[in-house]
């Protein structure tokens, strides 16, 4: 029944909820993007029930976020996120590594067997930048010190991601393949490293060509789509998120992007962004957690997931003083789509209970809601004291 | 298969061939939109076979023409319209006689049963204005006086097609009842005359209130795109097409939008509307046309199609001089879902064949091509003189 939704009604309660919530939050001095990421939730299966996740609006989701990273890209230099990439590595390599064994250890300690504990370790592992991404972007905040290390890391993070991800499924099937992880975390390396060096480079001497002979107004904006659209395709290709791809899109057209290439994108970005957070907020299902034992599981893995992604990159970014540590930490807490499709597969195998499941999205959509909280109390700090 | 086809390579099929075919047409001189409705015959079923039909990309063709007229309607003024309003609808009612007849004719001669007849003359009568308000926008000839005229038809003419479909549908259930069909008349032409008429007055009051208050960046292009779902989807309520509200939300948005609003909904639009024109394409089957005899069927129907409506409506603006009864007539010519819909419900009740069915949608497509490459030619006499 809900897919035979007129369109126009679908659009209208998912765009006009999302804003409507937004504004009332700013209102409340909250950020708008909880607001939406709450309309979701609200409108979704768990309390509403007005819409129910279906492949257009999956589509619109990913299309959202997807011009959502493209957009941060463009507002981003290559060159300047690979001034912090040593710093980003480290910052991104103990983020996944504590995060992982706090999941493990909790799971084995809560009575589950090895594997089950794996699976869900694994699914603490990938930070999605979509949330810290647009509440740095909207706050014009992404030329800061911080900002830049999130993003790098959250690049490389997904790389580790991958792996990890790789492993597990892996150890789930029984045999492990080092030859196979390897060549994956190859290529996935390769693509990344290869279009973060010299993707803006290449694009600096080919686009004028293109946009030289193009006859139809706009054509810059086309071929910015194009691109946007073939290094989604790749990074999904080689593995990681299409959401990176879209990001390395961004970057290499940084330099070659004028005004109105970034007002048209912003437009798009407008419409589909509020798709992809009250996708999120649509996952949510909160009968689930009638159990009181799941709930407090579900509490404590919460509150592991946020401790451990601050701890862990924060450690990393030691060097750069207690202001970024926290900061960065922060800005690495969201988790997203890859935590939900590590569960998925456990679910698939049977190596992981529906509870357990349930516990995991839960995570996944509670991360991304605390987090635009927390960063703004994190990024009040340029003024000297800080506002009441 | 397809329908877990990577949403980036679909993203990238669609719109990359879409905007390759149109630059190849632009340098041959001859109008993009065909190019890019031949890319979907050629990505679709009929040859490749590289794309199917499904849901999301019926979804993002109907946004893409929602936002096209959308679009439009922010360039026109609704009092400008509302001045051709009476030689509007003296085009839109004969052009809407003509083609009904010519479609029940040609079927009864060619030895069709009555009702058959009946359905392929009510599916020629609906023009579909997406393929002439994307000539003349991208042309920038919405100001001309034949334009106006157009657009105003087309409105009418939807409120007549709808008619048209309520009387037919009535006559293949076996039973008419006139007062549904007085209601539903009545309803679709209250909503179109009171927005219209007074949509501009009423958000002229009311908008500013609400963007004053507003938090957001980019508020306005928020409460613009409300505005532009909950019309369409008023109009898809009251039974008139959903892009007609989309036109009146534009219409109604002339004066409150500002450049900035304009050029966002131009990036929605470069996005999506390449989605509607390969749509299009996408249904275009040529192997049906196996048969002589069917093949000659679709080539005298789609000549009546564009016969009737150029000899109907130019008709109608027959007091403008033959330049405006050329202009007018052909831009009349392209027919849309509607007649497709007419078409299927015959189909559903086996009162029209596959292979008449097969006819109905070539010439909805056909049309669609051969107009941009007609209007060419009409609107090229500004010049004194013709150009080579």
């Amino acid at each position: 029944m809900h897919d035979s939704m007129p369109l126009p009604l679908a659009m209208l309660i998912v765009f006009g909820s999302a804003k409507l919530l937004s504004e009332l939050f700013e209102r409340c001095k909250q950020p708008g993007i909880v607001g939406e990421i709450l309309a979701g939730a609200l409108i979704g299966p768990s309390v509403l029930g007005w819409i129910h996740p279906n492949d257009t609006l999956k589509a619109l989701s990913d299309l959202g976020v997807m011009f959502l990273l493209f957009g941060v890209g463009l507002e981003v230099k290559a060159s300047e996120l690979l001034k912090v990439g040593g710093k980003a590595t480290l910052v991104a390599t103990i983020g996944v590594i504590v995060p992982f064994f706090a999941g493990w250890g909790i799971l084995l300690a809560w009575g589950a067997p090895q594997v089950e504990a794996i699976f869900v370790g694994a699914a603490m592992v990938a930070t999605s930048v979509g949330i810290t991404a647009s509440v740095l972007s909207g706050r014009g905040l992404l030329h800061e010190i911080a900002s830049k290390i999130i993003l790098a890391a959250a690049v490389i993070d997904d790389v580790l991601g991958l792996i990890v991800l790789a492993v597990v499924s892996a150890i789930a099937r029984g045999r492990i393949n080092f030859w196979e992880i390897a060549l994956t975390a190859a290529l996935a390396t390769g693509f990344t490293v290869l279009m973060a060096v010299w993707g803006t480079t290449a694009l600096n001497r080919l686009l004028p060509h293109f946009q030289s002979r193009a006859r139809a107004d706009d054509a810059k904006f086309h071929i910015a789509l194009v691109l946007l659209f073939a290094l989604a395709l790749l990074a999904q290709y080689t593995g990681v998120a299409a959401i990176v791809g879209a990001f390395l899109a961004g970057l290499a057209l940084t330099d070659g992007a004028d005004a109105r290439v970034r007002t048209l994108t912003r437009g798009v970005s407008e419409l589909l962004v509020p798709f992809f957070l009250v996708g999120i907020g649509l996952n949510l299902n909160v009968r689930v957690f009638r159990s009181k034992s799941i709930l407090a599981l579900a509490l404590l893995i919460l509150a592991a997931a946020v401790v451990t992604k601050l701890v862990g990159c924060g450690l990393g970014a030691l060097s750069l003083g207690w202001e970024n540590v926290l900061k960065v930490g922060l800005g690495m807490v969201p988790r997203g789509e890859v935590g939900m499709v590590v569960a998925q597969i456990g679910l698939g195998l049977s190596v992981i209970s529906s509870e357990v499941y349930a516990v995991v999205v839960f995570m996944v959509v509670a991360t991304t809601l605390v987090t635009p909280l927390l960063l703004k109390l994190a990024f009040r700090s340029p003024q000297p004291l800080p506002a009441s």
